[in-house]
């Protein structure tokens, strides 16, 4: 699919419209295959024993899918969160936490994402998987 | 199912356990039918427009969904998350958002558990449910 | 939510829409509270053992979950399934499984529910959990 | 991850084991990177228009996990599906539709697999994606 937003763009979105969290998320690959992101993971992102939480990875896969759908879509903000499966499959290592995402779908109302996340050290050995539909706002997917 | 913990036993284990977050949390309802939980929004818990983000959501459910299993197994730790399903359905209210967990199913290596969300002043209009499974590690259940 | 259709309105759309598969499936309970479906199986939808197979247990939940948006919205057909996760708990006993399945929102184009599978001689072992998202075509859902 | 299983072992096991559905199924592609299979779509699997059901379109999906996890555990029979989550994301076209599944986890209790759902004419447009985890019973594994 044709990208709508370089990395730059989505970066300048990330950065005005989620001051909160713009400094934990990087943007590493933003192609037409893939978004790639990743979770600079501080003392907040953390579990007891060191390793990324739950809920952090979680927040890394829903951004990583909002902005893999905005590249496409365009500056059209609004799409929301309406379903996420998530599988967590090993122990993350330590260190920093990507995500791989695809679109898989972006139809008129709703578009379906999947993604694999996985340590910076161990790219083969997937932490977790998850899945997410976000719905879209009428008249802002330009798809008829 | 029996109770092996109280509400004060799974206070104790949460300001021990999960030091970080302890305070975010708090136990309306710990009975043998459901866990209730409520999260105290603060700042970090919000996106913009000022509600509670996905991610706070599904740390919610993620610890309620802990506790209420850790209250019929007893204090043994150690278990983790596998699978979540989270539907986002409606915009939460401003305030405090409470999560309601049941035990589907306590097995020998699994625990299954649904929950719904909602804002404390609208009870009967539900912003998530969520369905969380966790991995149990071996002679730790008591099941036969 | 007030009820457009009747247990015997859904049961003429069933029989006209499901050719196929309407013998398979009867409406056991038709509320605003909830519907209630069972599963006649045959040798069709059981797995080698005796017991009910994964698929069937499925299409039960999918099943059910169309006619409880269909009982509040009314006979517009072409709602279609979206997303389903489903939860297998237990080994169903022999003989009829049912599915109690609820509408936990209504929206202008998604509707999401949540049920439960149990054998009818174990009401209170939950064989499997299942939530379903149905999009809901543009007009269709009444909802301003 | 090493095949421990054929093609030809698999279809086999299949025949044994699935005696009801074994003629729907064909195994495509066994290999260590994926398995694939297809379902032939006959009267039972469709609905009204044609098109081939979500059941069966969730039966082909369990099926292709358990034998992607066949393939690389042996023939120990017995895991059993505990969850699936699946995106019905088009319509499919006329004709066969394939399942490619990969295994993503294979630990001492549970299996993790994710696949995408396809029409033969439209490798691209993905009519569905699953992930489906199996809990395996105990010393089946094989790992330590």
């Amino acid at each position: 699919m044709t990208l709508k937003m370089t990395a730059d763009d989505l970066k300048a979105f990330l950065k005005r419209d989620f001051t909160q969290v713009a400094d934990d998320f990087e943007f590493v690959e933003v192609s037409e295959r893939q978004v790639i992101m990743g979770l600079n993971a501080s003392e907040k992102h953390l579990r007891p024993g060191g390793t990324v939480s739950g809920p952090s990875m979680f927040g890394l896969a829903d951004v990583c899918a909002y902005f893999c759908i905005l590249s496409r879509l365009g500056p059209v903000a609004l799409a929301v969160t309406t379903n996420c499966s998530i599988d967590f499959m090993r122990k993350p290592a330590p260190g920093r936490i990507l995500c791989r995402m695809e679109l898989l779908k972006l139809g008129r109302a709703l578009a379906v994402t999947e993604g694999r996340l996985y340590s910076d050290s161990e790219p083969e050995k997937y932490v977790a998987r998850a899945s997410l539909t976000y719905s879209i706002p009428p008249d802002a997917s330009g798809v008829k």
